[in-house]
């Protein structure tokens, strides 16, 4: 047999996705491996409320970060996921929490940025982009059909169809956080009433636990407070999970019942107080998810944490340019 | 120049896809061409309480009268639609008004039918093939995000995303009906509480219009008298008509909040009160179809009928087939 030496590219020669993920409280940005490992990250404030050049300065700031990586030479594509509504047609944002943005032409500028050179750029939702990442290595992955959702200060999510990420033609799907499960409950800031945020939200948890009595026994009164009151058996506290729990369940068995899921993966801070949500949620699916086909729905804790935001937007980028 | 005679196909040479359409009351067959244009159609009674093997005597019956039709043997392949819950997966259904079918093995059984041959069978559920229907030469056309609901005795509906029927993986997918509006409402036959169709339903609206007082001048206190009464200005009437219209709002809404819609098709009998439900429902989309992306839905009613069931089945078997 010959014997001429094999050369492969080793890991550093591999080519890589940048991702930026703008949220209210940071940017986030990063470079993925192909095979979705985070091999570099790093973070900068968004200062929400300033103005919109204020606002993107930041982002230029995380980009020029990224760029000065040494493996920033092998990205081949930029993926960007932003806080929503968004809209990919037009490639323009208006997060609700940064007001600067409304229709800010976000494609537009990063790629007027000097570093970008002739990469694509790539705009997804934030949630959207957190389901693409569970989906491509985290807890969605042995699923098809899938519902992907964060829960913390607010309620967002994405969906997987079909065994692909589905954005929908604005990029905005799956954002059950607004639907209507109380139509004559209290008004939402989206103008609509009853909204699932503003009942299954750790805002909304912490809310209704101190609506009904709940006192911390130290200054903060956030949900993370009222999980560790649950924890230690505070009846009040373990209400308010509950109720977070039910109308998150009602959310999700008419999200299966209108697309046919296999299951559920659920993130953010409100997942972390784990079975403390995730017990009260499954018992009211068994209630609300009924029917043949969404009875027994996989029901799974996010797997990628705070990365799940980059690992997305890369993910995006690397879909969309394949 | 040559003058070699030009041979085309004439209309009945070109091949046709038979279809299947079974509900509780009737079941409908028929011969569609490649066009969408149904060319024969036949319907028997549905013997809905009678046993497995009546009911399928009787698709088995509709199926040798569609062979005997000339075209017959041009059908290339069957598509049969059935009311749900149907799995595509197995090819059974277990229709909840057909009780002797439960996990029915429906596309073994027309398989078996000695007239099928080799052709291919393909199974839907109903409100899929009506949406497959609408969108191919329906009302839904124009649209690749369409959201096309029966309101009748029942609420039924089927999605199309990203240009195609979106069964999802049992072929219930865009089971509107049995979403929970009304997490504390009225039990349902499903086993969930204050689903859609207990609300928005022609059932739901005869039902609550008697609750409320209204009293038919003649026998009948169906939901076309309703609606009749509700043309004449009957104002009980208008508001059962305002009640189910709200209903359906709030379920749409949260459908395009979930999968981005483009529009709304809206057949079966209740919309044929047309603006008497169509008004209502667009002041209450208003209402609940508050996000940047969700205002503005076109809603717009269904255009094939009672055939869309059969040009819909047909549909599925060619979408699967070519």
């Amino acid at each position: 047999m010959d014997s001429h030496p094999v050369h492969r590219p080793s890991g550093s020669e591999t080519a890589v996705t940048a991702a930026v993920d703008i949220g209210g409280t940071k940017i986030a940005a990063g470079l993925v491996d192909r095979d979705g490992t985070l091999r570099h990250r790093c973070q900068v404030p968004t200062p929400a409320q300033e103005s919109a050049e204020s606002v993107f300065a930041a982002v230029a700031r995380a980009v020029d970060a990224l760029a000065e990586h040494p493996l920033w030479p092998r990205a081949t594509a930029v993926g960007v996921g932003s806080a929503g509504p968004v809209d990919i047609r037009s490639g323009t944002v208006s997060p609700v929490n940064i007001p600067g943005w409304r229709d800010f032409p976000l494609v537009e500028q990063v790629l007027k940025h000097p570093a970008i050179g002739d990469r694509p750029v790539v705009l997804g939702g934030d949630a959207v982009a957190m389901a693409a990442a569970e989906h491509w290595r985290g807890a969605a992955r042995p699923y098809r059909n899938a519902l992907c959702i964060v829960v913390s200060t607010g309620v967002g999510a994405g969906l997987v169809l079909d065994g692909k990420v589905h954005p929908g033609p604005s990029g905005n799907a799956g954002h059950l956080g607004h639907i209507s499960i109380d139509p004559d409950g209290e008004p939402c800031a989206c103008g609509s009433r009853g909204c699932l945020e503003g009942l299954a939200s750790g805002t909304a948890i912490a809310r209704h636990a101190r609506a009904a009595g709940w006192r911390p026994s130290g200054g903060d009164d956030s949900a993370v407070a009222v999980a560790q009151a649950a924890g230690a058996g505070d009846p009040l506290a373990l209400a308010a999970f509950d109720r977070a729990a039910r109308a998150l369940a009602v959310g999700i068995a008419g999200t299966a019942a209108l697309v046919d899921l296999e299951a559920v993966v659920i993130g953010g801070g409100v997942a972390q107080a784990g079975e403390l949500f995730f017990a009260p949620l499954r018992r009211h699916l068994d209630d609300y998810a009924t029917l043949s086909y969404t009875r027994g729905l996989v029901v799974a804790p996010a797997q990628l944490g705070t990365d799940a935001g980059v690992i997305g937007a890369a993910a995006l980028a690397l879909g969309a340019t394949h």
